[in-house]
């Protein structure tokens, strides 16, 4: 496709080793029908409505980044059986102030990494509900990366033969989700 | 009592307005058998594992107050249907490095706080998820204050009946829980 | 439309007067776009894999049903903070034998009714979580019906203008969300 | 123990051959200072509210059997990423009429068993949020029993030592739950 559609990535995990980034970049390589930006949430300040008159300029950022995308991916590991902090305090930050969430109507999807065999089931759901409130229609298929250590090589790349057979059905089920939620929309210019 | 249980107060939002802050201090004027701390989590940077070998001093002042206490009281607002970023950071924060959790084998309570009519149901059971995972015996008494700005005058002071009384129970169920789950144990002198 | 989608409506309450099929009911009438059936739980043998080899007439009926339809509706009232036994069961009814789901596929739609003010926000999303393994694409768009003891007169008829105009904006984008997930697909002939 | 307490065990499977009603077994023939005694569910109609006027005989006798129990134990297998409708069928019947809840005050313990790798997740915290509402203390300890099929041999005997490990610890932590939540109540008579 000459014009692919964008989607911010969102990964719930700051470290630099992170292997829900790692998923997510394998998931970018096996889907070229998309166009991913990588969305950073590191340097958000926690929301606080005190300061919504200024907004912090990493508030500016990151919703703009958000806004610009046509479509939303989550890949995240669990935190204490639910939602990373950090990653929790950029869906906050990005659904306000009110009316005007960078989120709303956007498709999505949410991937969640662990390397025990649960696979984070606690934090996808916990996810999944907080983005039904904020409207973006969520991809149904469900992705659940569990012993996520063992799929990597040293370099990062992903040595797993089943997972990228997985990750390159999940991308073209998700291409065709936001083709057929956003149909009749144009092709947003990713910031 | 002569020396009562100390409590860590965590509020899940940062506005110096906050009704659930409001809430937390009418719930600890009403309650004179616990001595409540409020511990401050503005300030707690992104937990990122990186960070672990030489940890920030906000997490190592969070750890400490939190450590000190006897028990732990969480009063939140709902963010988009969950627990606010910036509390989740705080428990993610306390919870490591592994095994050193500062959350283990404390008695908590839960008190959930909205504008709306839900009352904060979606943050209320989030964080129960997450509590069950850190081994924090919970009071199973549900608490959800809705109609929050309704409840308190220009001065910050509780002015509704039906809440107080709500709450003076509450804190008398919480006296009792705490009791029931330390039993055996001396009480700590918080920080 | 000559030809409009059908709908299988599954009501998580058995009784008589129950206030969610009484909104099932009102939400059909403000729909004229859609054609609704309402299809019965109450007689089905509670789910046991023992039974998959003979199945009991009344799975084969309820599976059927929903079959036929395009699409489904889902109006509960909450138990116990979670979806009714006798709705649970008809979704795992439904959901069997392994391969043969008679939801999968079909776009959604959950609305929750109380009569207190929390509105069947626990039932509502632990249904969601159900139905994202079914891959039922669910309407993004929340529906909590609360105070619904006040909303009808004595012949069941909703008489409070703020829920009429609710149910029938709802009802408008639950028709564009069918036909947005079915976008390419024949209209079914419900039995 | 002399008078142990008597504990009800409700299993979430009605087929013969399950696993959780196997790990039930394992886990009472573990835990000597408890008295097991199984409640069964599979007859219990329907919960609806039109009947309780002139509740079935089934009702009843679960309501009984539940009554007369110190503590309760869940033991489930995960249908559709929740509770199975037969079990929370049984809860809802043990959960009324209003004010005469069977639950209400007796310590629990929930355990979720699947032949996958998740465990049981979805069924866990969905059984654990209307156990809060039901007023039952529950044993923080999480307990997923995972691969299922393979822990159990042809005569339905645990023989993984890593399970029977784990399942004796947690017997243990259950028996001292109970005492911590009941100390100065009499053990009652298990009917």
């Amino acid at each position: 496709m000459s014009h692919p559609r964008t989607v911010a990535v969102v990964v719930g995990s700051l470290r630099k080793d992170s292997v829900s980034r790692k998923t997510a970049k394998a998931l970018a390589a096996l889907t070229p029908g998309l166009k991913f930006r990588f969305v950073e949430i590191g340097d958000l300040p926690h929301f606080d409505q005190d300061l919504e008159g200024d907004p912090p300029a990493a508030w500016v950022r990151f919703r703009k980044e958000v806004d610009a995308a046509d479509a939303v991916l989550f890949v995240t590991p669990e935190f204490n059986r639910s939602v990373p902090g950090v990653l929790k305090n950029a869906i906050d930050v990005g659904s306000r102030p009110y009316g005007a969430s960078v989120w709303n109507g956007k498709p999505g999807a949410v991937i969640s990494v662990s390397p025990g065999a649960i696979g984070g089931f606690g934090a996808n759901h916990h996810l999944r509900q907080s983005l039904v409130f904020l409207n973006v229609p969520l991809l149904s298929q469900e992705a659940y990366i569990g012993g996520a250590y063992t799929l990597f090589d040293e370099a990062g790349e992903l040595v797993n033969d089943g997972t990228a057979e997985f990750l390159r059905g999940y991308g073209q089920a998700f291409v065709a989700w936001i083709e057929r939620i956003l149909a009749d929309e144009p092709i947003r210019k990713a910031a």
